[in-house]
């Protein structure tokens, strides 16, 4: 039940990496500094962060009063929203559904996620929170090792060749090369993948999103508070949260993204838009495999299809549909609570014509998918060039 | 700018105890069908999770999708809200703002948090995330040392009695004697404080709430959804949260909780309802002294008269203002994100007469005050008995 227009007014984005020199809360404010300085006139009313374990990567929990205090906000609602790797795109969502409802005018969205001073094992810990302590954690699987297990079965379901799987990594590291906050920008080759280490079969080292800190921010204003405002906006034009049935081995067909595929048709009809009109997609690509489930469940690719696809060049720069347009989780990087942030913060440059040597020109129309867990959560959303 | 009225259609809560044999997902499966079963036409259209610390209490996050698969309604948005131990609170404000603004119809609201499977260095390490990781925690003041602190500020300034400090704990345990759900349902008197253990001088074992297991939730519901409902209701009137600056060294007046006094004023506000027509408060006094400061940042006592007032009568049972009426945070139990929810639990049973023994005869209208860190982050709920 829309009252408002809600735009997209500004954003902010840390560079992705081993930030051994800054804090959470550095990096917080970082890129809450960024997106607030490109709409001056607005305080916001709340704010609002994505983050999904900084308990274990900060020893920091209260992180909404703790940026609220240290911007100098303090008074200012604010509060932090979880829901996994979906964290981010989780956060957006209620501040989309308080301004467009007009529960509040301007919210101020800050995904966050301090990864790097955690030893690896602890981020295997960490990241397995998103998945059941009682029927998975606890008898050994790891979320790479689940992840592993779903991109077995796809191969061999849908005959899924080792090259075709590797097409998405390999589109993701090429729109990272002219990236500025990326975590890695070096292309890569089918080759590259298939000969780096074994993570969890057939998983590779290139099939994985890294482990890195970031932070990226956005400032979300209603009709009343953008009058006026010369900035470049990006339309919000729809936005939904769905789940699945929480564990893989509980779901009648683990090919199916259904969480991902009910979130992408309930935001496109409250945008009132066919899917054919998109000209770009920010997908979640945490595994190769994801990348292509998303795009099965979106309805992209066929059943089956997506990596396939996406090795033919349907999903490259200067396709019909370019994907992950600053390299996806893949390549941009995946600090886990503040990706869905990443994505929005992509996705508005991208409108605005502010996306560089990345811009996908006369880009219209954007949607943005971010996951938790294995598709347990996802949070879709559509933009649109401001009229 | 409310659009619809909000109401509390139904409540359910866990007794707050050692509960070894229940996870934290069968607590929050336990509250949320007690709920949903008193409002058993409605399907609520987003779950909301208050929890502060499940990834150390639990090895857990995700909590909102784990919790929608839980009782078999995987599609329904879900997700968590934390802000510390004001968790519940700012759950069900994010709820109450969708369904006022009509953002939403409906809303299940569960608060919930595991801390016995914590020893208890642990436990003191998840209360300290509630506190700045930087500049308190790793300079080795725990959450309760930082309360003995003020404790002992707020003493020697106001010329408080260790008596004194006691009447809060006093009238919370006479009020847990006869409430089911409550943690320790045994009566003490000022003796009993002054003689129990050291903790944090001066705080002693009966001045801080106890680390306990339990949830509560509420459905939460706009007058479409309540049509034609048989069930009794309580109003929500108002409610808003508010932050502080974060850290007690960072204020001016460290015994002005700014956070709570901006949140009731403003709840009020929007409820234009006077405080004198209260009928009872639901207080957060995780330790003695911050409920004290708590009715003096309210107004209901004058600075520095919060315990002395306690003290001379005038919030017990019976009272023109009754505070804590199932025990309060020191004897109901402090299951620190499940406390806000727990509160709201609390104030709906007093105000549709459901409240047992423990009931205020003739309860109208009723606040309920929830504390994230020492003020750093607060949410206050105004609520009516419907018409």
């Amino acid at each position: 039940m829309a009252r408002s227009k809600a735009y997209v007014s500004s954003v902010g984005v840390t560079k992705i990496g081993d930030l051994w020199d800054k804090s959470i809360i550095d990096l917080a404010v970082e890129a809450a500094r960024g997106a607030m300085k490109g709409t001056p006139r607005v305080k916001p009313d709340q704010i609002i962060v994505g983050n999904m374990f900084s308990s274990m990567g900060a020893s920091q929990e209260h992180l909404g009063a703790l940026l609220a205090s240290a911007l100098g906000m303090s008074g200012t609602p604010a509060y932090k929203v979880e829901a996994a790797c979906s964290s981010g795109g989780s956060a957006f969502n209620v501040a989309y559904n308080l301004v467009r409802s007009e529960a509040i005018d301007s919210a101020l969205v800050v995904g966050v996620e301090k990864m790097r001073d955690l030893e690896p094992e602890e981020v295997s810990q960490a990241l397995a929170m998103a998945e059941s302590a009682e029927y998975t954690q606890f008898v050994g699987a790891t979320f790479a090792a689940l992840n592993g297990l779903l991109a077995r079965y796809y191969m061999e379901q849908m005959n899924v060749s080792r090259d075709e799987l590797s097409s998405i990594p390999v589109i993701d590291h090429a729109n990272a090369v002219t990236a500025p906050h990326a975590q890695f920008r070096k292309a890569i080759t089918p080759e590259v993948v298939s000969r780096s280490q074994m993570i969890a079969d057939p998983l590779r080292l290139f099939d994985c999103a890294p482990v890195g800190d970031g932070a990226a921010a956005v400032m979300l204003v209603n009709e009343k508070s953008a009058a006026g405002s010369k900035n470049r906006m990006a339309e919000v034009l729809g936005g939904k949260i769905s789940t699945n049935e929480f564990s893989l081995y509980e779901r009648e067909d683990m090919l199916d993204f259904k969480a991902s595929k009910e979130a992408f048709k309930a935001a496109l009809a409250q945008a009132g838009l066919s899917p054919k009109k998109l000209s770009l997609v920010e997908l979640h690509d945490a595994f190769s495999v994801v990348g292509a489930l998303s795009l099965e469940a979106m309805g992209f690719s066929k059943r089956g299809q997506g990596s396939k696809d996406a090795k033919s060049g349907k999903y490259g720069r200067g396709s019909e549909l370019p994907i992950n347009t600053f390299g996806g989780l893949k390549a941009r990087g995946h600090p886990v609570g503040a990706t869905g942030v990443y994505q929005i913060a992509e996705a508005y440059l991208q409108l605005t014509d502010q996306a560089g040597q990345n811009q996908v020109d006369g880009a219209k129309f954007a949607a943005t998918q971010n996951i938790g867990g294995v598709d347990s959560t996802s949070a879709v959303h559509i933009f649109g060039r401001a009229a």
